[in-house]
Protein backbone atom coordinates (compact mmCIF):
# COMPACT_ATOMS: atom_id res chain seq x y z
CA UNK A 1 0.00 0.00 0.00
CA UNK A 2 1.14 3.49 -0.97
CA UNK A 3 -1.09 5.01 1.74
CA UNK A 4 1.54 3.48 4.60
CA UNK A 5 4.15 5.44 3.35
CA UNK A 6 2.51 8.52 2.61
CA UNK A 7 2.25 11.66 5.69
CA UNK A 8 -1.71 13.00 4.94
CA UNK A 9 -1.22 16.14 6.92
CA UNK A 10 -5.13 17.23 8.16
CA UNK A 11 -6.62 20.42 9.19
CA UNK A 12 -9.67 22.19 10.40
CA UNK A 13 -10.99 25.73 10.14
CA UNK A 14 -13.91 27.30 12.32
CA UNK A 15 -15.38 30.23 11.21
CA UNK A 16 -16.37 32.78 14.02
CA UNK A 17 -19.54 34.99 13.96
CA UNK A 18 -23.16 35.63 13.83
CA UNK A 19 -22.57 37.18 10.37
CA UNK A 20 -21.89 33.98 8.56
CA UNK A 21 -24.61 32.09 10.19
CA UNK A 22 -27.01 35.14 9.48
CA UNK A 23 -26.56 35.16 5.73
CA UNK A 24 -24.90 38.61 5.97
CA UNK A 25 -21.62 38.37 5.38
CA UNK A 26 -20.77 35.16 2.92
CA UNK A 27 -17.86 33.69 3.80
CA UNK A 28 -14.97 33.73 1.89
CA UNK A 29 -12.27 32.05 4.24
CA UNK A 30 -13.17 28.64 3.76
CA UNK A 31 -12.05 28.53 0.00
CA UNK A 32 -8.85 30.04 0.57
CA UNK A 33 -7.78 28.12 3.57
CA UNK A 34 -8.52 24.95 1.72
CA UNK A 35 -6.73 26.24 -1.44
CA UNK A 36 -3.44 28.01 0.49
CA UNK A 37 -3.41 25.10 2.67
CA UNK A 38 -3.61 22.31 -0.33
CA UNK A 39 -0.24 24.22 -1.88
CA UNK A 40 1.19 23.29 1.21
CA UNK A 41 0.05 19.67 1.25
CA UNK A 42 -2.14 20.17 3.97
CA UNK A 43 -6.10 18.91 3.56
CA UNK A 44 -8.91 21.24 5.07
CA UNK A 45 -11.02 17.60 6.06
CA UNK A 46 -13.95 19.46 8.19
CA UNK A 47 -14.88 23.21 8.76
CA UNK A 48 -17.67 24.51 10.98
CA UNK A 49 -19.36 27.77 11.30
CA UNK A 50 -20.38 28.87 15.27
CA UNK A 51 -21.66 32.16 16.64
CA UNK A 52 -20.06 34.55 18.69
CA UNK A 53 -20.80 32.55 21.93
CA UNK A 54 -17.62 31.00 24.16
CA UNK A 55 -19.26 28.04 24.93
CA UNK A 56 -19.98 26.68 20.71
CA UNK A 57 -16.05 28.17 20.19
CA UNK A 58 -15.06 26.14 22.68
CA UNK A 59 -16.70 22.88 22.12
CA UNK A 60 -15.71 23.32 18.45
CA UNK A 61 -12.40 24.22 18.86
CA UNK A 62 -10.98 21.65 21.57
CA UNK A 63 -13.25 18.84 19.37
CA UNK A 64 -11.26 19.74 16.19
CA UNK A 65 -7.92 19.78 17.59
CA UNK A 66 -7.57 16.59 19.53
CA UNK A 67 -8.78 15.32 15.77
CA UNK A 68 -6.63 17.18 12.82
CA UNK A 69 -2.91 18.62 12.64
CA UNK A 70 -3.84 21.93 12.71
CA UNK A 71 -6.88 24.32 13.25
CA UNK A 72 -7.71 27.75 11.54
CA UNK A 73 -10.32 30.46 13.58
CA UNK A 74 -11.50 33.47 11.73
CA UNK A 75 -13.32 36.11 13.14
CA UNK A 76 -13.57 37.33 16.23
CA UNK A 77 -10.26 39.19 17.05
CA UNK A 78 -11.76 42.98 17.07
CA UNK A 79 -12.24 45.91 19.67
CA UNK A 80 -15.86 45.50 20.17
CA UNK A 81 -17.95 43.43 22.64
CA UNK A 82 -19.07 40.74 20.67
CA UNK A 83 -15.02 39.82 19.69
CA UNK A 84 -14.91 37.15 22.62
CA UNK A 85 -12.63 34.80 20.14
CA UNK A 86 -9.38 35.16 22.52
CA UNK A 87 -11.36 34.66 25.69
CA UNK A 88 -12.77 31.44 24.20
CA UNK A 89 -9.92 30.06 23.03
CA UNK A 90 -7.94 30.57 26.36
CA UNK A 91 -10.86 28.63 28.08
CA UNK A 92 -10.72 25.74 25.50
CA UNK A 93 -6.82 25.43 26.29
CA UNK A 94 -7.92 26.20 30.33
CA UNK A 95 -5.22 29.04 30.02
CA UNK A 96 -5.25 32.59 31.71
CA UNK A 97 -5.44 35.84 29.51
CA UNK A 98 -4.10 39.12 29.60
CA UNK A 99 -2.40 41.86 27.79
CA UNK A 100 0.81 40.24 26.26
CA UNK A 101 3.60 42.97 26.14
CA UNK A 102 4.22 42.11 22.99
CA UNK A 103 1.13 43.16 21.36
CA UNK A 104 0.58 46.23 23.56
CA UNK A 105 4.44 47.05 22.15
CA UNK A 106 2.54 46.40 18.53
CA UNK A 107 -0.99 48.49 19.20
CA UNK A 108 1.10 51.69 20.90
CA UNK A 109 3.51 52.01 17.59
CA UNK A 110 0.50 51.72 15.59
CA UNK A 111 -2.06 54.24 17.49
CA UNK A 112 -1.63 57.46 19.17
CA UNK A 113 -2.01 57.56 22.85
CA UNK A 114 -5.45 59.43 22.69
CA UNK A 115 -6.43 56.46 20.29
CA UNK A 116 -5.21 53.85 21.85
CA UNK A 117 -8.39 53.46 24.06
CA UNK A 118 -9.61 50.53 26.47
CA UNK A 119 -11.75 48.89 23.21
CA UNK A 120 -8.87 48.85 21.01
CA UNK A 121 -6.27 47.15 23.90
CA UNK A 122 -8.86 44.55 24.46
CA UNK A 123 -6.82 43.29 20.94
CA UNK A 124 -3.77 43.38 22.83
CA UNK A 125 -5.32 40.79 24.98
CA UNK A 126 -3.61 37.05 24.46
CA UNK A 127 -3.76 33.73 26.06
CA UNK A 128 -1.06 32.66 27.97
CA UNK A 129 1.36 30.68 26.23
CA UNK A 130 0.58 31.79 22.90
CA UNK A 131 3.21 33.19 19.98
CA UNK A 132 1.34 36.30 17.75
CA UNK A 133 0.98 35.91 14.46
CA UNK A 134 2.00 38.92 12.58
CA UNK A 135 -0.94 41.51 10.77
CA UNK A 136 0.59 43.42 8.15
CA UNK A 137 -2.65 45.48 7.34
CA UNK A 138 -4.10 46.48 10.75
CA UNK A 139 -1.29 45.79 12.82
CA UNK A 140 -3.66 43.58 15.52
CA UNK A 141 -2.32 40.38 15.89
CA UNK A 142 -3.56 37.03 15.75
CA UNK A 143 -1.76 34.45 17.76
CA UNK A 144 -1.02 30.27 17.53
CA UNK A 145 -1.70 28.59 20.87
CA UNK A 146 -0.79 24.62 20.39
CA UNK A 147 -2.11 23.68 17.08
CA UNK A 148 -4.24 26.60 17.03
CA UNK A 149 -4.23 29.32 14.73
CA UNK A 150 -6.34 32.23 15.26
CA UNK A 151 -6.74 34.53 12.53
CA UNK A 152 -8.65 37.79 12.12
CA UNK A 153 -12.20 37.02 10.16
CA UNK A 154 -11.83 40.24 7.29
CA UNK A 155 -10.40 38.27 4.36
CA UNK A 156 -7.46 40.56 3.14
CA UNK A 157 -6.28 40.26 6.59
CA UNK A 158 -6.94 36.56 7.19
CA UNK A 159 -4.90 36.09 3.96
CA UNK A 160 -2.48 38.25 4.78
CA UNK A 161 -1.79 36.45 8.09
CA UNK A 162 -1.60 32.92 6.38
CA UNK A 163 1.66 34.50 4.45
CA UNK A 164 3.46 35.47 7.83
CA UNK A 165 2.49 32.41 9.32
CA UNK A 166 2.85 29.47 6.74
CA UNK A 167 6.56 28.80 7.46
CA UNK A 168 5.30 27.01 10.93
CA UNK A 169 3.46 24.86 9.03
CA UNK A 170 4.54 21.48 7.96
CA UNK A 171 2.97 19.93 5.04
CA UNK A 172 3.03 16.13 4.26
CA UNK A 173 2.85 14.28 0.64
CA UNK A 174 2.35 15.82 -1.99
CA UNK A 175 -1.14 15.40 -3.66
CA UNK A 176 -1.81 15.63 -7.52
CA UNK A 177 -4.96 15.81 -9.25
CA UNK A 178 -6.19 14.99 -12.31
CA UNK A 179 -9.35 16.31 -13.88
CA UNK A 180 -11.59 15.03 -16.87
CA UNK A 181 -14.67 16.51 -18.28
CA UNK A 182 -17.44 15.09 -20.38
CA UNK A 183 -20.70 16.26 -21.23
CA UNK A 184 -22.47 12.64 -19.95
CA UNK A 185 -24.86 12.75 -16.72
CA UNK A 186 -23.17 11.16 -13.80
CA UNK A 187 -26.13 8.52 -14.00
CA UNK A 188 -24.53 6.88 -17.32
CA UNK A 189 -20.89 6.47 -16.13
CA UNK A 190 -21.38 5.85 -12.40
CA UNK A 191 -21.04 2.21 -12.49
CA UNK A 192 -18.05 2.55 -15.23
CA UNK A 193 -16.49 4.88 -12.49
CA UNK A 194 -17.06 2.61 -9.24
CA UNK A 195 -15.26 -0.17 -11.84
CA UNK A 196 -12.25 2.17 -12.61
CA UNK A 197 -12.02 2.64 -8.73
CA UNK A 198 -12.16 -0.30 -7.43
CA UNK A 199 -8.94 -0.80 -10.18
CA UNK A 200 -7.08 2.33 -8.51
CA UNK A 201 -7.13 1.54 -4.46
CA UNK A 202 -4.21 4.49 -4.30
CA UNK A 203 -6.57 6.98 -6.01
CA UNK A 204 -9.85 9.00 -4.91
CA UNK A 205 -12.06 9.18 -7.58
CA UNK A 206 -14.94 11.31 -7.15
CA UNK A 207 -17.49 12.81 -9.78
CA UNK A 208 -19.03 16.10 -10.22
CA UNK A 209 -22.16 16.57 -11.96
CA UNK A 210 -22.15 20.23 -13.67
CA UNK A 211 -25.84 22.12 -15.21
CA UNK A 212 -24.90 25.13 -17.57
CA UNK A 213 -27.16 26.69 -19.50
CA UNK A 214 -27.74 24.23 -22.68
CA UNK A 215 -26.18 20.84 -21.36
CA UNK A 216 -25.44 18.39 -18.41
CA UNK A 217 -22.55 16.78 -17.74
CA UNK A 218 -19.63 15.53 -15.15
CA UNK A 219 -16.11 16.67 -14.05
CA UNK A 220 -14.03 13.32 -12.73
CA UNK A 221 -11.46 14.03 -10.74
CA UNK A 222 -8.45 11.82 -9.80
CA UNK A 223 -6.15 12.31 -6.64
CA UNK A 224 -3.45 10.32 -5.81
CA UNK A 225 0.39 10.87 -4.11
CA UNK A 226 1.16 8.16 -6.58
CA UNK A 227 2.06 10.09 -10.13
CA UNK A 228 2.31 6.40 -12.06
CA UNK A 229 -1.12 5.01 -10.52
CA UNK A 230 -2.49 8.79 -11.26
CA UNK A 231 -1.72 8.66 -14.59
CA UNK A 232 -2.95 5.49 -15.28
CA UNK A 233 -6.47 6.13 -13.73
CA UNK A 234 -6.89 8.97 -15.35
CA UNK A 235 -5.74 6.96 -18.57
CA UNK A 236 -8.54 4.60 -17.48
CA UNK A 237 -11.00 7.83 -17.07
CA UNK A 238 -10.55 9.05 -20.58
CA UNK A 239 -11.26 5.67 -21.83
CA UNK A 240 -14.73 5.41 -19.76
CA UNK A 241 -15.54 8.44 -21.07
CA UNK A 242 -14.58 7.42 -24.74
CA UNK A 243 -16.69 4.41 -24.60
CA UNK A 244 -19.92 5.99 -22.49
CA UNK A 245 -20.00 8.34 -25.37
CA UNK A 246 -19.92 5.93 -28.43
CA UNK A 247 -22.02 3.52 -26.49
CA UNK A 248 -24.86 6.35 -26.14
CA UNK B 1 -37.90 39.28 30.48
CA UNK B 2 -39.39 40.07 26.64
CA UNK B 3 -36.84 36.60 25.82
CA UNK B 4 -39.46 34.29 27.83
CA UNK B 5 -42.31 35.05 25.98
CA UNK B 6 -40.34 34.18 22.75
CA UNK B 7 -39.79 30.97 20.81
CA UNK B 8 -36.68 31.14 19.20
CA UNK B 9 -36.42 28.74 16.62
CA UNK B 10 -33.17 26.95 15.83
CA UNK B 11 -31.36 24.82 12.88
CA UNK B 12 -27.90 23.71 12.19
CA UNK B 13 -26.52 22.94 8.50
CA UNK B 14 -24.57 20.01 7.23
CA UNK B 15 -22.33 20.40 3.88
CA UNK B 16 -21.28 16.59 2.69
CA UNK B 17 -18.69 17.03 0.29
CA UNK B 18 -15.10 16.84 -0.61
CA UNK B 19 -15.59 19.25 -3.07
CA UNK B 20 -16.36 22.10 -0.16
CA UNK B 21 -13.03 21.41 1.36
CA UNK B 22 -10.86 21.45 -1.35
CA UNK B 23 -11.76 24.96 -2.22
CA UNK B 24 -12.94 23.37 -5.84
CA UNK B 25 -16.71 24.62 -4.81
CA UNK B 26 -17.53 27.57 -3.32
CA UNK B 27 -20.08 26.75 -1.03
CA UNK B 28 -23.34 29.32 -2.13
CA UNK B 29 -25.89 26.94 -0.16
CA UNK B 30 -25.30 28.62 3.53
CA UNK B 31 -25.58 31.79 2.62
CA UNK B 32 -28.88 30.97 0.76
CA UNK B 33 -30.40 29.05 3.61
CA UNK B 34 -30.19 31.29 6.82
CA UNK B 35 -31.69 33.83 4.18
CA UNK B 36 -34.54 31.16 3.57
CA UNK B 37 -34.56 29.87 6.90
CA UNK B 38 -34.42 33.67 8.30
CA UNK B 39 -37.48 34.60 6.72
CA UNK B 40 -39.08 31.79 7.96
CA UNK B 41 -37.98 32.86 11.91
CA UNK B 42 -35.41 30.22 12.12
CA UNK B 43 -32.00 31.04 12.57
CA UNK B 44 -29.18 28.94 11.67
CA UNK B 45 -26.67 28.58 14.53
CA UNK B 46 -24.12 26.29 13.60
CA UNK B 47 -22.37 24.90 10.14
CA UNK B 48 -20.27 21.87 8.87
CA UNK B 49 -18.70 21.50 5.83
CA UNK B 50 -17.83 17.41 6.73
CA UNK B 51 -16.36 14.93 3.99
CA UNK B 52 -17.45 12.47 2.01
CA UNK B 53 -16.98 9.97 4.69
CA UNK B 54 -19.79 8.16 6.93
CA UNK B 55 -18.75 7.98 10.26
CA UNK B 56 -18.08 11.69 9.93
CA UNK B 57 -21.65 12.67 8.75
CA UNK B 58 -23.11 10.34 11.26
CA UNK B 59 -21.12 12.53 14.04
CA UNK B 60 -22.18 15.78 12.88
CA UNK B 61 -25.68 14.70 12.04
CA UNK B 62 -26.08 12.98 15.30
CA UNK B 63 -24.42 16.32 17.41
CA UNK B 64 -26.54 18.96 15.35
CA UNK B 65 -30.02 17.07 15.30
CA UNK B 66 -29.97 16.78 19.59
CA UNK B 67 -29.01 20.43 20.00
CA UNK B 68 -31.07 21.90 17.30
CA UNK B 69 -34.84 22.49 16.44
CA UNK B 70 -33.86 21.36 12.35
CA UNK B 71 -30.73 20.01 10.34
CA UNK B 72 -30.51 20.60 7.10
CA UNK B 73 -27.63 18.68 4.89
CA UNK B 74 -26.52 19.32 1.51
CA UNK B 75 -24.80 17.25 -0.78
CA UNK B 76 -23.99 13.42 -1.54
CA UNK B 77 -27.60 12.32 -3.11
CA UNK B 78 -27.00 11.71 -6.67
CA UNK B 79 -26.16 7.68 -8.44
CA UNK B 80 -21.95 7.72 -7.92
CA UNK B 81 -20.17 5.77 -5.35
CA UNK B 82 -19.11 9.03 -3.32
CA UNK B 83 -23.23 9.55 -2.88
CA UNK B 84 -23.22 8.34 0.43
CA UNK B 85 -25.43 10.79 1.98
CA UNK B 86 -28.68 8.47 2.56
CA UNK B 87 -26.44 5.06 3.56
CA UNK B 88 -25.17 8.04 6.42
CA UNK B 89 -28.38 9.26 7.62
CA UNK B 90 -29.87 5.83 8.05
CA UNK B 91 -26.24 4.92 10.05
CA UNK B 92 -27.28 8.01 12.13
CA UNK B 93 -30.76 7.02 12.99
CA UNK B 94 -29.92 3.35 13.17
CA UNK B 95 -32.80 2.49 10.52
CA UNK B 96 -32.49 0.29 7.26
CA UNK B 97 -32.25 1.18 3.75
CA UNK B 98 -34.09 0.37 0.72
CA UNK B 99 -35.64 1.08 -2.37
CA UNK B 100 -38.30 3.27 -1.65
CA UNK B 101 -41.17 2.40 -3.85
CA UNK B 102 -42.43 6.27 -4.43
CA UNK B 103 -39.09 7.37 -5.29
CA UNK B 104 -39.00 4.52 -7.68
CA UNK B 105 -42.03 5.61 -9.00
CA UNK B 106 -40.35 8.86 -9.79
CA UNK B 107 -37.84 7.93 -11.43
CA UNK B 108 -39.30 5.72 -13.81
CA UNK B 109 -41.57 8.66 -14.24
CA UNK B 110 -38.57 10.41 -15.47
CA UNK B 111 -36.50 7.89 -17.21
CA UNK B 112 -36.82 5.54 -19.96
CA UNK B 113 -36.01 1.58 -19.23
CA UNK B 114 -32.76 1.45 -20.19
CA UNK B 115 -31.89 4.93 -18.60
CA UNK B 116 -33.14 3.78 -15.48
CA UNK B 117 -29.26 2.01 -14.44
CA UNK B 118 -28.27 0.43 -11.25
CA UNK B 119 -26.68 3.67 -10.26
CA UNK B 120 -29.88 5.41 -11.00
CA UNK B 121 -31.79 3.42 -8.57
CA UNK B 122 -29.74 4.08 -6.15
CA UNK B 123 -30.89 7.69 -5.60
CA UNK B 124 -34.47 6.09 -4.84
CA UNK B 125 -33.16 4.26 -1.49
CA UNK B 126 -34.48 6.53 1.15
CA UNK B 127 -33.67 5.18 4.73
CA UNK B 128 -36.59 3.31 6.30
CA UNK B 129 -39.74 5.95 7.73
CA UNK B 130 -38.24 9.02 5.59
CA UNK B 131 -40.87 11.27 3.65
CA UNK B 132 -39.74 12.38 0.58
CA UNK B 133 -39.12 15.97 -0.07
CA UNK B 134 -39.91 17.01 -4.28
CA UNK B 135 -36.99 17.65 -6.48
CA UNK B 136 -39.00 19.48 -9.78
CA UNK B 137 -35.70 20.24 -10.98
CA UNK B 138 -33.98 16.59 -11.50
CA UNK B 139 -36.65 14.60 -10.02
CA UNK B 140 -34.70 12.65 -7.81
CA UNK B 141 -35.92 13.23 -4.22
CA UNK B 142 -34.31 14.60 -0.86
CA UNK B 143 -35.74 13.01 2.15
CA UNK B 144 -36.59 14.08 5.93
CA UNK B 145 -36.43 11.82 8.98
CA UNK B 146 -37.39 12.90 12.27
CA UNK B 147 -35.84 16.95 12.08
CA UNK B 148 -33.26 16.44 9.28
CA UNK B 149 -33.93 17.32 5.88
CA UNK B 150 -31.14 15.73 3.17
CA UNK B 151 -30.61 18.04 0.51
CA UNK B 152 -28.94 18.07 -3.08
CA UNK B 153 -25.98 20.05 -3.44
CA UNK B 154 -26.54 21.43 -6.76
CA UNK B 155 -27.55 24.99 -5.30
CA UNK B 156 -30.72 24.75 -8.13
CA UNK B 157 -31.98 21.76 -6.81
CA UNK B 158 -31.42 22.79 -3.11
CA UNK B 159 -33.53 25.66 -3.59
CA UNK B 160 -36.07 24.37 -5.26
CA UNK B 161 -36.60 21.45 -3.03
CA UNK B 162 -36.61 24.24 0.17
CA UNK B 163 -39.34 25.80 -1.63
CA UNK B 164 -41.47 22.56 -1.73
CA UNK B 165 -40.64 21.72 2.21
CA UNK B 166 -41.31 24.94 3.46
CA UNK B 167 -44.42 24.12 4.68
CA UNK B 168 -43.24 21.62 7.00
CA UNK B 169 -41.65 23.90 9.02
CA UNK B 170 -42.34 25.87 11.78
CA UNK B 171 -40.72 29.49 12.75
CA UNK B 172 -40.44 31.28 15.96
CA UNK B 173 -40.59 34.63 16.93
CA UNK B 174 -40.16 37.66 14.37
CA UNK B 175 -36.68 38.74 14.98
CA UNK B 176 -36.29 42.44 13.35
CA UNK B 177 -32.81 44.02 12.58
CA UNK B 178 -31.90 47.99 12.09
CA UNK B 179 -28.71 48.60 10.71
CA UNK B 180 -26.57 52.24 11.34
CA UNK B 181 -23.68 52.55 9.03
CA UNK B 182 -21.03 55.18 10.18
CA UNK B 183 -17.51 55.90 8.38
CA UNK B 184 -15.85 55.36 12.31
CA UNK B 185 -13.41 52.38 13.13
CA UNK B 186 -14.81 50.22 15.23
CA UNK B 187 -12.09 50.53 18.10
CA UNK B 188 -13.54 54.03 18.47
CA UNK B 189 -16.89 53.78 19.12
CA UNK B 190 -16.53 49.72 20.90
CA UNK B 191 -16.99 51.08 24.40
CA UNK B 192 -19.94 53.36 23.75
CA UNK B 193 -21.34 50.41 22.27
CA UNK B 194 -21.27 48.04 25.01
CA UNK B 195 -22.97 50.96 27.01
CA UNK B 196 -26.00 50.72 24.50
CA UNK B 197 -25.93 47.12 25.01
CA UNK B 198 -25.61 47.06 28.58
CA UNK B 199 -29.04 49.71 28.50
CA UNK B 200 -30.79 46.77 26.15
CA UNK B 201 -31.01 43.53 27.12
CA UNK B 202 -33.25 42.58 24.69
CA UNK B 203 -31.74 43.80 22.16
CA UNK B 204 -29.09 42.08 20.52
CA UNK B 205 -25.97 44.30 19.37
CA UNK B 206 -23.24 43.45 16.73
CA UNK B 207 -20.47 45.22 14.84
CA UNK B 208 -18.92 44.57 11.62
CA UNK B 209 -16.51 46.83 10.12
CA UNK B 210 -15.75 47.55 6.64
CA UNK B 211 -12.03 48.27 4.94
CA UNK B 212 -13.08 50.14 1.59
CA UNK B 213 -11.12 51.62 -1.31
CA UNK B 214 -10.81 55.04 0.36
CA UNK B 215 -12.47 54.39 3.52
CA UNK B 216 -12.71 52.36 6.99
CA UNK B 217 -15.86 52.23 8.99
CA UNK B 218 -18.39 50.45 10.77
CA UNK B 219 -21.50 48.29 10.20
CA UNK B 220 -23.66 48.60 13.30
CA UNK B 221 -26.73 46.17 13.95
CA UNK B 222 -29.68 45.56 16.18
CA UNK B 223 -31.27 42.64 16.18
CA UNK B 224 -34.97 42.02 18.65
CA UNK B 225 -38.22 40.57 18.55
CA UNK B 226 -39.23 43.88 20.36
CA UNK B 227 -40.00 46.69 18.01
CA UNK B 228 -40.32 49.10 20.92
CA UNK B 229 -36.89 47.98 22.06
CA UNK B 230 -35.61 48.08 18.54
CA UNK B 231 -36.65 51.06 17.77
CA UNK B 232 -35.27 53.10 20.77
CA UNK B 233 -31.91 51.34 20.16
CA UNK B 234 -31.80 52.45 17.03
CA UNK B 235 -32.00 55.68 17.92
CA UNK B 236 -29.77 55.14 20.60
CA UNK B 237 -27.26 54.19 17.98
CA UNK B 238 -27.49 56.91 15.78
CA UNK B 239 -26.81 59.38 18.81
CA UNK B 240 -23.90 57.39 19.63
CA UNK B 241 -22.66 57.99 16.07
CA UNK B 242 -23.41 61.53 16.18
CA UNK B 243 -21.50 62.37 19.12
CA UNK B 244 -18.67 60.25 18.09
CA UNK B 245 -18.44 61.91 14.83
CA UNK B 246 -18.83 65.34 16.54
CA UNK B 247 -16.11 63.82 19.02
CA UNK B 248 -13.24 63.73 16.57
Amino acid sequence: MVEQKMRFVTAAVVMIGDEVLSGRTKDKNLGFLAEFLAELDIHVKEARVVPDEQSRIVEAVNALRAQYDYVFTTGGIGPTHDDITADAIAAAFNVSIDFNAEAVAILQQRYDENDLNAARMRMARIPEGARLIENPVSKAPGFQIGNVFVLAGVPKIMQAMMVKLSDRLEGGSKIMSRSVRCEIGEGWIAAALEEVQGRFPNVSLASYPFYEKDRIGTNLVARSADETALGNAEAALNKLVAESEAGR
